[in-house]
């Protein structure tokens, strides 16, 4: 028998680990971007509320008696395989990267969307605020990125077309 | 230089590696299921559909000129990666497969999203077409997932609590 309130924790110690990865995540795209700085902006506001996220979550973690340290196993394996993914072998890795992003941040919005229901099972109003918050960011972010990927698809054809350097 | 007929084609051999895998996630989801069979005729129907957009890409592949034969690699790492998860080692198995496919499903949806521009800039209206209407399907079982994520939370933490069998 496991309450609530224990698999609450548990989550919220998954989610915190997923946001470290996140971070890393979006460092490394954001230091490799070249032909493409039109996308800096929002990457760099995500960067920041990532961090914001995982003070939050960790803020969380605390007020349940519960510290952040023990990393989960699978969030990390997933955001290392998403990192892992061959991108950089890739000649369109500016593509596979914003395809990967997409599912990426659904995957942490449906995280939070399961956390919302935990939080209110366990009946933890304060965590449940939060992740409602953060679900709103995560799918801002994947909805910008949805929205970016026509318009990538088509410079990255124009410049692959017209020999210029179009990767990263 | 890279014609964008020359990446559709490439992308289009991306897209029928991914719904092979596509194929082993949910004929495994489906095998595994036990205390949630609520969720199996739409886990059914999608693998049905998933069965029909492999067919419909190799004879988009075939009008082209090129064959389905070549497995991508990023794809596959892909896939592998989100089945070797660690899923079956967690307690919260169930869970984590919905986190992973409601991922997963918009990760498909987002190859089809690009696909579809990378059709009309290699003026290939039908593969187009065909993309259109393989984002729809993503796009439907990606929010059934979604909408399920809370029904299914708390059905796990129920079970959880009450000492029944609860993981998959």
């Amino acid at each position: 028998m496991t309450s609530p309130r224990d698999h609450l924790i548990d989550w919220l110690r998954d989610a915190h680990a997923l946001e470290e990865q996140a971070k890393s995540l979006l460092q490394a795209q954001i230091d490799r971007l070249e032909q493409y700085p039109e996308a800096l902006p929002r990457l760099q506001q995500h960067l920041q509320e990532t961090e914001q996220q995982r003070s939050m979550i960790e803020s969380c973690l605390q007020d349940l008696g519960a510290d952040p340290s023990t990393l989960k196993d699978w969030t990390t394996k997933f955001m290392a395989n998403m990192q892992g993914f061959g991108h950089m072998m890739a000649s369109d890795e500016i593509l596979k990267h914003a395809l990967a992003s997409h599912a990426f941040e659904r995957f942490e919005a449906a995280c939070y969307h399961s956390l919302i229901k935990a939080a209110e099972v366990a009946q933890e109003p304060r965590v449940a605020h939060m992740a409602r918050d953060i679900l709103a960011q995560e799918e801002a972010m994947a909805d910008w990125v949805w929205e970016n990927i026509p318009t990538l698809t088509e410079k990255f054809l124009h410049r692959s077309a017209a020999n210029q350097d179009a990767k990263i």
